[in-house]
């Protein structure tokens, strides 16, 4: 397909995948690529450029191009570290940061990520879909919830990130599943609505009993035969609990914006109406491209 | 070496390890051996029968020979099922399961393991451990602690095994520590008390956060250079504390013997003595061997 010549790339470069957008003038997307090329499977600045080059080598055109990247991209693994601006801070805090690249008229720059003193904390990527969020609504104060393969927690005051907890809920749930003795009673796919709320119940009203629950997925299939597809969904409901009763002070009295998509999203919604909270779902591609799109335009770069 | 000829073989057959001792009539171990070939790595009869032969052969002398085994090797994907007795019920409560063994003159006995309905939960081998610890001592009321890779909680009643639970400390800390992003930040090896001790007073105080907590395990090392030695501790600390916050029922009113051996059992003894609760340690080694002569025993087996 051939598409018109885009004035800028966006980019979300995580630690497994690689997105990329052509962008218009408009700062409308032409066209999508994307690979599993992640920071994880990348060693060096020459691979980060060249699976970035495979991906939009069918969008150039020989003149030169901007690419603005957020995500593990900035890491210090990464293309080229981009330092942590440290909150409380707006989203987009920082200059952004050229990566090494050595392709003539490639330009790459990094948004770089947020670090929280105390408690420790650290958000890469998620700073653009806040300042894309931002972008895309008047409002400037809120709870935004970001699911994941590590979860973020963020409370918005006048535009600033005051303060952000990441809990690792996607990470636990696939490790869990797939590398300890519950691969054996959880199932890879299937899910069970009933026992997801019943689990999400006795996670948020019993946190502290997580580790001593989760045994029991195990001997429930042992000796009573449970399905693999409800240990799944009881799995994610004692996890999405625990996660929800540690982040209360975020969602127990303001609304959650979620940015996010599909399932994930979808259950998040679920389980913080269960409490009663009031949660919105906010597309995460469409933040990305408007926080990227605002990363540029505060760069003031040419076309 | 040269032995004398044992009038028996005991084993303890787990999922990752084997180990078998040739005992004297008087029920003492004369030689011991181990291999690497558990349960996880066997499949079918044949492979097993093997295993123990490679393990005992030098010990055998044409003679008939009874070997008791507890453990892995009588779950459904062991040796042979040894189906389940069910608790309340004193730790040896049904008759030992004769595996298939093929080989002329060899009679292999298995150890039930015990299982609860409600809360679900089920061990194996530590049944044996606790048979054991009776036959050692005059009380038969109490509570008992086994840590390992799935740490048990037992409470005793009259020589009975009235309630248990299982909390999977153990395999979470190697899990965590080796197949999610804290692999980064924590130390395979080394340590830090006072990080421990810091960490477990967390845990303990507020257990429910603990999936919130790890993240800020890696975001604490990426930030402020947190050793990967602290961070191994401190894991370890949120870890154990979360599992005394979801036990405490347990400890709190009594005082807990601990099954075990090494670091790992005085990193429960030192973790409940902060907690003001009263903990001994019995050899793990000493009250298997004493709970498979116990098995024999009941079973009245000619040597």
């Amino acid at each position: 397909m051939t598409i018109p010549a885009p004035a800028w790339i966006a980019v979300d470069w995580g630690t497994t995948n690689l997105r990329a957008w052509a962008m218009s003038a408009a700062d409308r997307p032409l066209a999508e690529a994307q690979s599993d090329r992640g920071m994880a499977r990348l060693s060096g600045p020459a691979a980060f450029e060249a699976a970035l080059l495979d991906l939009i080598g069918p969008w150039r055109d020989g003149r030169p191009l901007a690419v603005i990247a957020c995500g593990m991209v900035g890491a210090r693994q990464g293309w080229r570290e981009a330092p942590y601006a440290r909150t409380p801070c707006p989203p987009l805090a920082a200059d952004l940061v050229p990566a090494p690249a050595t392709t003539p008229g490639l330009r790459v720059l990094i948004v770089p990520g947020l670090a929280q003193d105390d408690p420790a904390d650290v958000m890469r990527g998620e700073e653009t879909q806040i300042a894309g969020y931002l972008r895309q609504t008047a409002g400037r104060d809120g709870i935004l919830c970001l699911p994941g393969t590590h979860t973020k927690w963020v409370r918005l005051s006048a535009g600033r990130i005051e303060t952000f907890r990441t809990v690792m809920t996607g990470e636990l749930f696939a490790t869990l599943a797939t590398q300890t003795v519950l691969r054996h009673s959880v199932a890879a796919e299937g899910w069970d609505d009933p026992a997801f709320a019943t689990a999400l119940a006795e996670g948020l009203a019993r946190p502290g009993d997580l580790t001593a629950r989760l045994f029991g997925l195990r001997a429930e299939s042992l000796l009573h035969g449970a399905a693999p597809e409800t240990a799944r969904a009881r799995l994610s409901g004692l996890l999405i609990g625990a996660e929800l009763a540690a982040t209360r002070p975020f969602w127990q009295d303001d609304s959650v914006t979620i940015i996010g998509a599909g399932r994930l999203a979808r259950l998040y919604q679920t389980a913080l109406g269960a409490q009663g909270a009031r949660a919105q779902t906010v597309d995460a591609t469409a933040v990305t491209l408007a926080g990227l799109t605002a990363a540029r335009r505060s760069q003031d770069i040419a076309a």
